[in-house]
């Protein structure tokens, strides 16, 4: 019988977020070669090697909770990278395409943003200093990662002829 | 030959939003039903009405730009409603579960709230300005329903006793 508490939530939570950065590694390099605009593509690996960093601060708030490194899929990732992935097969490369791998790029930031945000109410309700920490720097990591992407779309549409 | 053009990208999103908008009507009724508290569930249904409006404004979008009204399949709202279902399922209806309820529906709110922005974005940038219109209004109520998940947030896990 699973307990049924905030820190069991908690893990849950973790778990799902662990796996959603995991989809992100796999998914961010594909995004980064279909890009048809060098700033697009760099941002991209930026956010690439952050991801890389924010997966090393799990795995350290799961080896101090003593659990087993190990996430649970997360659907809503997946469906969020497979709408990435149709935009990239439906559209010819150009910056039109470029648009719309960011705005799908930018939902899935959003969805980063409200699951480290929950992240970080469960546990400094559960007084986990140390996973506030590193949880605060990953969103401040994500919060960035969408604004710079909100600038590459503004730029990009307004250079549009349509 | 598909027109590969803002205009058509932006279709492109509203028939994606169309799609996610109606999943919504689906699934905030069961959530309500899931609901332990009366706050949260009274939250759900206030959002229930506006999504039927935002529904409405989308149409309206459609008819002014004469296009079938018609949605394609949102995989990320798929992959976001079933997250939220997963918790419905796993945890004893309670002040917790409604905690996951509450964390899964803040993530559907940042999506909406990310697709709006880009729409709002293209249309703009086309000079659709009834739509901007429609849009900002969907936008603001997404923002605020947001907003109100995470007081309801806040204020039900200062009162939780792990």
């Amino acid at each position: 019988m699973k307990a049924q508490n905030l820190e069991a939530l908690f893990l849950s939570e973790l778990k799902d977020v662990f796996n959603a950065e995991q989809q992100m590694i796999k998914a961010l390099p594909k995004a980064m070669r279909a890009a048809d605009s060098e700033d697009l593509a760099l941002a991209l690996e930026d956010h690439l090697e952050e991801t890389q960093q924010q997966i090393e601060r799990l795995k350290e708030i799961f080896r101090f909770m003593e659990m087993p490194t190990k996430g649970t899929p997360c659907r809503a990732m997946q469906g969020l990278v497979e709408e990435c992935a149709e935009v990239m097969e439906e559209w010819d490369k150009s910056a039109l395409r470029d648009e719309g791998i960011i705005t799908k790029c930018q939902r899935i930031e959003h969805y980063e943003i409200a699951s480290y945000e929950s992240l970080i109410l469960f546990a400094e309700r559960l007084d986990l200093d140390r996973a506030v920490d590193l949880l605060k720097e990953t969103l401040q990591e994500e919060i960035n990662a969408n604004k710079k992407l909100a600038v590459l779309a503004q730029g990009r549409i307004l250079s549009m002829v349509d």
